[in-house]
């Protein structure tokens, strides 16, 4: 039995040993960490979302902006010399927001101003505006209790609050979003005359906050806009002081006839399997009212710049590299729906799909939708990364464009996580703009990309 | 033979399996969610660095305002209505900045200015400057090669920059550090007139930098200066075209008798072992040009923070909690040395040191100075972090102020390791003030440290 005993115990030490001692390949640490130097250091995909930001600018679906940002994708992939560059068509929607956005009451003889914006694919509301007095609710819920005797004729104040209280900040962005996405239909059932969100921010200031809505078949459409957080709360006083406030919302928008728009295609050809297809992508179009730089110009340039890097060391994939600048994220996501057509349509072979659609802050590792045994397997990867950089791989996550690809072929996907502390602050304001974006942070991402491409190109998933 | 292989590869598999399946404890993790709720909810350590960095404000050893930092710190855990409060004599190099700072060269009739700053601690210039040409260098070893002839009676400009390629910027600050530490030795050893360095940032501005800086008994001491990146730039391309340009530096600085100072320090006393203790710290002592809101107003209240939130849920620490204020990191390190003297005369047993003085940007984890078997039990702590606050534990880190204590008695030390990638654009500039602080961000370092008392005073390192 000792000799056994011993055989045993050595077997298992041996197992356990080579459990614990995945090969480290020096090659591609050196690759990895090549990608972050040559990133931080060049700062070229901080100066390419500087161009986009600032002379492309807002991109919303069916815009001239975006008809700018098409070809902007397109110039600078083929100034790459990326192998292939080519444009999808896709329609998409078309919303115009006008020119008028106005919110007010009266404190007596002074007229009090809030800051108001109008939801994406808001109505309009007559020139003069809807004056009417407020129903403050925090849910939609509310609104069956208080039902149409409470509601008819009013305006709907939908005012719940983000939490701080979460690490994950995101996660009130998720509790709060029912403001803006159904605050306009469930109003309308009840017979308001206009309806007004709390704007899905983080911040503890004014700046109004947008995004998609929607209308339902056979209920009103009625205006529906978010009003500054600060502006929020003081609305919220003046209610709970003077119940009979009166006031005042005028918001324009119009809807135009769908739109040819462009995915826009990059890549560079795989020298063993060109037929596979590891996808990385961002999407294009972005809200009207910002230079869209974290939201999501960052994402499509961590995808250019994730190919960029693989050029820049000279490293030819093994599989074809596709960077994917996908059209209309934001509302309709019909880019995304396009491509997964056409992917099946023509059979195409996708290995992986990685988006980066979560800012530009810094990254803190990669969200993963696929199967147990890979995402297992990937955590060997963690040891090629900087700890300060990606230090999990965790089950789920992945990108709203991407998904539909995923969900209809099965292809594993990845989300670049992003550090969000401060994201909700900006997201779909006005204050998304390349100023607010840190170049150190910004390459990370691109490295960060880059870096996974590599591991998946070289190992496989 | 059979029978045997099934009981060790079942025995294996126990082993395995208990390894694997360490106890999650839902108390644990509920208490730790609810420090960072709490901290994220209240903002109190926020308003708290607000009260430091506006009232108090800068704070360098001796001055006016380490007094009243020392005060205030006081004042605050009393209120808090710690269990015992007290301070810790320590005499402190006293030195103050004078009202001059200024360097220019002329281009034709043209007075070209620099931006300039005293490195912490030097000597005055005479009132009129000190005027002379310039050799610029990039290392000491360079000066060694210049020799006498190619340094008397010159200005030294040392104009290392950072390596931006770095993931982790804070190393090119220890690559550039000789500049402004040893700067001044070394060129008054070849019979430089003055030196000047460029500023250890990795901005892209013209906002210099101080620190402290070393002379050298029979060595002159010679005035010795930061310029800012955007100057040092320009100077190097002017004496590139022009090597005779004379340049100007005016500096002032005085150095007075040591002054009496404190650390301050506030207990919860152990409901278990009182007479083990767990320290939390940061150094109260801040650069003169700056509120030191970072730097390290932000460790200082993430350590009474750390204790604040053990209050807030009403849990009774089995060991005793400590938080330290040390004196004089920047320019001594008096007060940490002092704090170590004390304990070991006084015969204290420390379980644990952790200090916080890496920013108030987003933790990312702990480093730990400890043995391998210590460091090997806490990864499994990390179970009860949300990965996107502490994702790592790793080898070596600790802390300045508590390094003396560690080296002396041994007692193992923790330092709270945060996102770095800003931090060197502000670090010892006029850049450090309360505005660059973000609340979440700053909280987050607040809970992360209460977590970590916690899980050591429940679970033992």
């Amino acid at each position: 039995m000792r000799k056994h005993q011993y055989i045993f115990i050595t077997l298992s030490l041996f197992i356990l040993s080579c459990k614990n001692q995945k090969q480290y390949d020096e090659k591609t640490a050196e690759v990895i960490n090549t990608f972050y130097g040559d990133a931080l250091g060049d700062r070229e995909s901080y100066e390419l979302l500087r161009d986009l930001s600032k002379n492309v600018g807002s991109r919303l679906s069916g815009s001239e902006g975006a008809k700018k940002a098409v070809l902007w994708s397109k110039e600078v992939m083929e100034g790459y010399g990326f192998d292939t560059v080519y444009l999808q068509e896709v329609m998409v929607p078309h919303w115009e927001r006008g020119s008028v956005e106005e919110c007010y009451y009266f404190d007596g003889e002074e007229k009090v101003s809030l800051r108001i914006m109008g939801a994406g694919g808001t109505v309009s509301t007559p020139e003069e505006g809807i004056s009417a007095e407020v129903v403050e609710v925090l849910s939609l819920e509310e609104l069956d209790v208080l039902g149409k005797e409470g509601v008819e004729g009013k305006i709907v104040f939908y005012n719940k609050a983000f939490n701080q209280r979460y690490i994950n900040i995101g996660a009130s962005y998720g509790e709060t979003g029912f403001q803006r996405r159904l605050g306009a239909i469930k109003a309308a059932e009840y017979g308001a005359v206009a309806s007004i969100f709390r704007s899905l921010s983080s911040g503890n200031d004014d700046f109004p906050h947008t995004g998609s809505m929607s209308y339902k078949e056979g209920v009103d459409s009625i205006a529906h806009g978010g009003l500054g957080v600060l502006s929020s709360i003081k609305l919220s006083e003046k209610i709970k002081s003077n119940p009979k406030t009166k006031l005042t919302v005028k918001l324009s928008g119009k809807w135009f006839p769908d739109a040819l728009s462009h995915n826009v295609i990059g890549e560079i050809r795989g020298s063993k399997n060109p037929e596979k297809i590891i996808l990385v992508g961002g999407h294009l179009d972005s809200w009207d009212v910002s230079e869209g730089a974290h939201d999501d110009g960052a994402g499509c340039i961590h995808s250019i710049g994730a190919l960029r890097l693989f050029q820049r060391q000279g490293i030819k994939p093994q599989n074809t590299l596709r960077a994917v600048m996908f059209m209309n994220e934001e509302n309709g996501l019909r880019g995304g729906t396009k491509y997964a057509d056409m992917a099946i349509e023509n059979n195409e072979n996708h290995i992986v799909a990685i988006e980066s659609d979560a800012s530009a802050y810094v990254p803190r590792g990669f969200g993963f939708s696929g199967s147990d045994k890979q995402l297992e397997k990937i955590q060997d990867w963690l040891k090629y990364f900087n700890k300060n950089t990606i230090s999990y791989f965790s089950k789920g996550g992945g990108g709203a464009d991407i998904g539909p690809l995923h969900r209809r072929t099965g292809t594993p996907m990845f989300g670049l996580s992003i550090d969000g502390q401060k994201y909700f602050e900006i997201h779909h304001t006005e204050k998304d703009v390349f100023e607010s974006i840190h170049p150190r942070e910004m390459e990370l991402g691109t490295a960060s990309m880059a870096s996974l491409v590599y591991l998946i190109d070289k190992y496989g998933l």
